[in-house]
């Protein structure tokens, strides 16, 4: 299989490598082979090519097997014409990658880097499904310094596809879903709301509950074990998957996928580009090999060799030395080499 | 003054009676005379005249010096043609109330009740300002089942005002203005940023910062002393305050504020109508209490009045007992006596 790598900005590049050393031992365990290729993107893709995502980047992402991202942004390019945002919206459009999925799990003995008491957050393991490629995100805009708006669109048809991708993940899971919305304001919202009720009615195995945004800003704190999958809308997602993350203990932990219909899909770890710490060796790996673990498991379907490279990482996590941001002293590559040995 | 209760919903006349009990003991000790009307709003609104804002309410909410709102909503008006809360958004816009004031503060002592670990929350005092009259709340809607829209829009003078109201209360307080939005993605973010660096340049005394909202929803969690004032639109607030409220440990035991730039203020507890334990004098009526702190304050321009209720809800909530959502097993009327008694 072909994987592309989007190095990106910051500590990007160093999560990246850290990442790739994971993926080759996972693969080559198990039989698997790899190749891989590089392209500028984000801040990087603004001061090769100028545009956060390059032409021939995107062209290597449609043919590549999977794409991985290290991390994108930074004040360097705060007042380049484009963002290097743009870059990540733009790929998420360009290659359909409608379903974003977050993982959060607090790993049993790691309940100590959690900002909530050990109590409140035992047990909790949810996956935060998001719907990438509308609402607010791609909506109709008018910029303006007197007068500003965005527009909010959803169709039946974007709605039931996300849907259907939470209640399939929660048939290999606890068998829950809870779909976030605003309803009781929102147009769109009641719209998500009736057709996920009809999603429902495919998978009576699964359990449907409907919670508003902000009764489920505050369940995540107070209850995060309450949860198995979340599924809402695009900026909903964006606000309720940072929060869930920051439960988990360290948004240093945790990676993402993010998937269309068919094509590659995008993994990422959810942190930033960090540029205070980059080029150090200080950054944590973690999150960049948990999407590591997923792109083997959504996107080339090898699921042993997923497992085997989570239960690696969640092995060197309780071993330690952890990085810096955890309070320890191991450095970003060295942390990486000892998960690849558990790995391989 | 003459104050209007509008009770509500659920738990909503409970709540409204004890801080009615503390308002007189606090007003007449400060030698100040109330007069008090009661008005049918939201589901009650609904039973008792077929709208969940009927027209007599809303013109003795405008005859009033300040509005006093218990709770609405609840299931038994999920099939009625109109929503209850839609009794609430009508009532907003009908009095210009764009300002909504969310005082969390962490009580010295009283940290056992937050979900955080008291190292996390111990000195959180933070204050939301929150814009209500705008954003997506009010904007053009399309309802579909096929496709539907909501717009999000704000103009310069919107943002101008709402940010003013921040920067002020930031003078009062320790001088810090976080303002939150998604300036990486909306246009109205956009608008919102430019314009609060033009609010703020009035304000030298002020310290401001920007944080997008899922940056937000993260700091809240890990750090929610770190903020002072967080100044940010509609929707984000609504899920924000939600959020911070639960740091405090209870959503009972929040007020809020509503203001506009004439005419009466609303007051209420951010808490729902909790249908489940109405009518047996289980609810807790601190966050009653504290709007009704709040009216004083801001609704009459009693600051002294309004220090010394929430110095006696502060002494109760310490001396105890509370009620059973703290773990107590006060009744929700004997609480407001025993407040309403210190503040005497
Ligand atoms: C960088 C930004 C545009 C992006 C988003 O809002 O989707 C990020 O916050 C994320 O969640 O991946
Ligand atoms: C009831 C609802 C419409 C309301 C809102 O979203 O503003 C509530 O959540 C609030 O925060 O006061």
């Amino acid at each position: 299989a072909h994987i592309l790598l989007l190095p990106g900005d910051g500590i990007g590049p160093e999560v990246t490598a850290a990442a790739r050393v994971c993926l080759e031992a996972a693969a080559s365990r198990a039989g698997l082979s790899l190749s891989f290729d590089e392209a500028p993107f984000g801040g990087a893709g603004i001061d090769a090519c100028g545009s956060p995502l390059p032409e021939e980047t995107l062209q290597k992402a449609r043919a590549s097997d999977a794409v991985f991202l290290g991390a994108v942004g930074g004040p360097a390019w705060d007042s380049a014409p484009q963002r290097p945002e743009a870059g990540l919206l733009g790929l998420r459009k360009a290659l359909g990658l409608f379903a974003n999925l977050r993982p959060v799990k607090v790993m049993a003995g790691l309940e100590d880097f959690s900002p909530l008491r050990p109590e409140r957050v035992r047990g909790a393991d949810l996956l935060i499904v998001r719907e990438l490629t509308g609402g607010l995100y791609f909506g109709a805009r008018e910029e303006g310094r007197e007068r500003a708006s965005d527009s909010c669109v959803y169709t039946a048809e974007e709605v039931t596809r996300i849907a259907r991708v939470a209640f399939e993940a929660a048939r290999g899971r606890s068998g829950r879903v809870t779909s976030v919305d605003k309803a009781n304001v929102l147009a769109t919202s009641r719209l998500w709301r009736a057709v996920v009720e009809d999603v429902a009615r495919d998978f009576p195995d699964v359990a449907l509950d409907h919670q508003l945004v902000d009764s489920a800003a505050m369940a995540l704190v107070t209850n995060p074990a309450r949860f198995d999958v979340i599924l809402t809308e695009n900026l909903f997602g964006d606000i309720l998957s940072d929060e869930a993350a920051v439960i988990a203990g360290s948004i240093g932990l945790l990676g993402s996928a993010s998937l269309g219909a068919d094509g590659p899909g995008l993994f990422e770890p959810i942190h930033g580009s960090a540029p205070d710490i980059a080029g150090q060796d200080k950054a944590n790996p973690a999150g960049a090999i948990a999407s590591a673990a997923l792109l083997l498991r959504h996107g080339l379907k090898q699921a042993e060799a997923a497992d085997r490279l989570e239960a690696a990482l969640e092995a060197q996590l309780r071993a330690g030395p952890l990085t810096a941001d955890l309070g320890g002293d191991s450095g970003c590559a060295a942390f990486a080499e000892k998960v690849a040995a558990h790995a391989a």
